[in-house]
């Protein structure tokens, strides 16, 4: 459990941003140096390849963190890029800020620890799924992860995050 | 840094175990309540379809983890198994455990963040590799990822590994 001290440490070293859709919260191939808690929004994780293709891979709604994790650990370059899809609103952390408060608080440590679990742990579901599932499935396992989600964007941009093509999904959903 | 203390818990509860070459430590569909420390050997982690297809979608090697991390965690069961390619030695340990050494010892809760980490990232490589990488570049990932693996394993588990057919594989190792 997080005591009050540990919530103000919190307070006292983050700051509120503000984010107009369409702005990339993280660039590809940048360094990144914070994570963001989502508190108004929505963003999407996506890879650009060569040929102008996007693949989203992952969206962060309300009470979610987004960040490029791997290249914040790391130190190096972000492979992918993190959009507001709406007017959003975050808390911003910087990556030194978590490190001091795990440093001083076994329960930040822990809190951190379990946010990771919850990332790996999507990894994991998302393989699964596009092993397993066929486009309808992959579909409603898609509503039960992101509620109401797929009232808020796009469609090609689900069908983007499942690998399918938009007409592929259009079709399914009519079907 | 994880002080005698939190190496002599350890070490009261784990055990260890000899685990021959074929054997599942975990099989699909069973719940998980070990994580597994490869002292010794070599293991896979793999989907199994229903057409009798199998994908290797990791790797543990000696002085790395092996378990189905999301199913431990979450209490389902595990959606792909775990198989040993060689006789091989683990350290046994129960989530138990983990729990108990976590709630005990700030540096054993920072030593499985850590731990959590390291395997979200390779998650996240593998997604980046997969998207941009063509099979000779893939290949050569491999190589960097797991040292030596190559000389280990026959060409068909890691042609699986990169879904792409043996011959595929064996055609671009010889051109």
């Amino acid at each position: 459990m997080l005591s009050d001290g540990d919530w103000q440490m919190l307070l006292e070293w983050t700051r509120i941003k503000q984010i107009p859709k369409g702005t990339c919260l993280i660039k590809a191939g940048e360094l990144v140096n914070h994570a963001y808690f989502c508190s108004e929004g929505l963003f999407r994780l996506f890879y650009s390849i060569s040929d102008g293709r996007e693949f989203n891979v992952a969206f962060t709604l309300e009470n979610d963190f987004a960040t490029s994790y791997g290249a914040m650990v790391t130190g190096g370059p972000s492979n992918f890029a993190i959009q507001a899809m709406e007017d959003s609103v975050v808390i911003e952390i910087s990556y030194e800020t978590m490190q001091k408060l795990m440093d001083k608080s076994h329960a930040w440590e822990r809190f951190v620890r379990r946010s990771v679990e919850r990332l790996y742990i999507r990894k994991e579901e998302r393989e699964r799924e596009l092993l397993y599932l066929n486009a309808q499935e992959r579909y409603e396992a898609f509503l039960v992860k992101y509620p109401g989600l797929e009232k808020r964007i796009p469609q090609y941009h689900i069908a983007s995050y499942w690998g399918i093509s938009p007409v592929s999904l259009s079709r399914l959903l009519h079907s």
